[in-house]
């Protein structure tokens, strides 16, 4: 069912390109200790970025690598027409008090960790329908915030149970353009709520395995394609169990994507000596994973063509605390190099 | 300096102008009592809406209200393509609660209380740019959720300084089309986040006021227009307090929209009779009022054009209690009778 840019029931084909001038990922330290500590643009010693909070320092972070992917793709902020962006924060503190300084007309993203796919997305569109020549689409999320926001106070030090990820201190910037840039976007599938009644807020992974699997199993049907049209497949934080999850639910439709899949959770820490459990999570994961590892790859084409997704968790402190489920959304992005 | 849709600095004009098919707008009790109750199409008399919790009857609010404007248009949820959709809860539980069950491709919105114009303007590009027939656009707000998100819990009944507001419950909802309906979108300027320095969370008024007058300029330069070209320029809930800062800091540059202006604030309760003090406020302010009264004024020729302009506060409490300013941010959308 193809009409016009309209494919199948969620998704779009661009029929002109978006391209990816250019991408900032900005980390910690656990992060610049990690197996991708080569791909990342700046690792920062003090992750509280020189502020006095948690939350300054995230904002720092996300100001940060903006100005890094700006300076990448030789713009200034005053050359940009939109910024799309968005963090795991109450109210989006930390995007709000970092990009202020930027002066860059703004649309407020939440999409959980979903967040980096939902900018992209709308960037993505806003630049293919000519609303804007540049824009950039960014997403942070910091480990002291968000344990902070939705668990404990770092100072309480309680135990982690194996099922729980460890939130990714790092921020990702991308510079999307009508031109200019050798990967590019070319399609979009935009993911529903997808709750299966799971209430457990230490184990991320499963609460967003089945939004993962409804997005993906919707994208190929849409597309008319098949896992092996990918290089890869990947998630965005399902980590060891949701990955689990995932493949099999997708299995038990008929399709098996264990040969491309990969989860950016399960990518930037090495378990066996950082203590990470099941593996990493926040806006921030896949938002690095991609501005570092996997355009690197794309850009020295390692890799032709990947699904992203990244995939968020639903809930609040108040929705849990009133005893509410977590339910999951994803947002899948078709990146490829341009021909 | 026009260059195909987009307009001056932070504008786009519509060529193909974007129908409203239909708008819905629920309320709570309070808003029933106001002078604008006739306008609502649901006022509900218990303000948890049947729930056991403010934030679950925020969400069954919200649900109700989109599908009340699908059912005014004849559709289902189906036939919308996507939900652009955003509350002033942290990580947006109204929302995702709320339309879950809808099943609706979501792009989750946070602007404080500018969301509804937020999720107008994005609703209406993507239409426009053909990546969907149809969209809704939604916002809702709640007295009890609010209070309790960002000042005290209500048994505590705290005293209010009277340059406060009260946070509207309601909701709206908006269907977008490429045809029907005889109102229509023809213009979005989006807003940069603008910090005056203020502190005082009980003064929203002046915290947004500067952020109005920096859109309303910015949009009668990108348009080449004059207030006077409006029937209406609508603030969302600046208030009494903040009115008269916008129309101040207008006024310094030279532009005098005080013959036109309207708040919804300022409409949506009567404070002689409902202690409201400076006005309503909340996403569900600018919400509803547009698509109660404003729509039918419109629909009745009575409005030939207006500049709808909600602004948004934004902070949390994490901010606030960090010492943080409170920036304000505003979106403007022209809306007009379809010729």
């Amino acid at each position: 069912m193809k009409k016009g840019l309209q494919l199948g029931e969620q998704s779009i084909s661009l029929d002109k390109p978006v391209h990816i001038m250019s991408s900032a990922a900005v980390v910690g330290p656990k992060e610049g200790e990690g197996p991708l500590k080569d791909t990342f643009d700046k690792i920062v010693e003090d992750a509280t970025f020189g502020k006095d909070s948690w939350e300054e320092g995230e904002s720092e972070m996300m100001k940060e690598t903006v100005l890094l992917a700006l300076r990448k793709a030789k713009l200034k902020s005053e050359d940009v027409r939109y910024l799309f962006a968005g963090d795991l924060l109450g109210q989006l503190i930390a995007t709000t008090f970092g990009v202020m300084d930027l002066k860059i007309p703004l649309f407020g993203l939440y999409g959980a960790c979903s967040t980096m796919g939902e900018a992209l997305a709308l960037g993505a569109m806003t630049v293919h329908g000519g609303y804007a020549d540049t824009v950039v689409a960014a997403a942070s999320s910091h480990f002291g915030s968000v344990e902070k926001q939705f668990r404990f106070p770092l100072e309480y030090g309680n135990q982690r149970p194996m099922s729980s990820t460890w939130t990714v201190t790092g921020s990702g910037a991308f510079i999307l353009s009508k031109e200019y840039g050798d990967v590019v976007i070319t399609g979009i599938t935009t993911g529903k709520v997808v709750d299966y009644g799971i209430k457990d807020s230490l184990n991320m992974g499963a609460c967003m395995a089945p939004a993962a699997a409804d997005l993906i199993y919707q994208h190929l049907k849409d597309f008319d394609r098949r896992p092996e049209d990918y290089d890869k497949i990947v998630t965005g934080d399902l980590g060891i169990v949701g990955k689990e999850i995932l493949c099999k639910l997708l299995s038990d439709q008929g399709i098996d994507i264990e040969n491309v899949h990969i989860d950016c959770g399960m990518e930037i820490y090495d378990d066996a000596c950082q203590d990470t459990h099941a593996g990493g999570s926040g806006c921030g994961c896949s938002a690095v994973t991609l501005a570092g590892k996997l355009m690197n790859e794309l850009h020295k084409g390692e890799l032709k063509r990947i699904l992203f997704v990244p995939t968020g968790a639903l809930l609040s402190t108040v929705s849990y605390n009133e005893g509410q489920t977590v339910p999951g959304i994803a947002h899948g992005l078709v990146i490829e190099r341009s021909e």
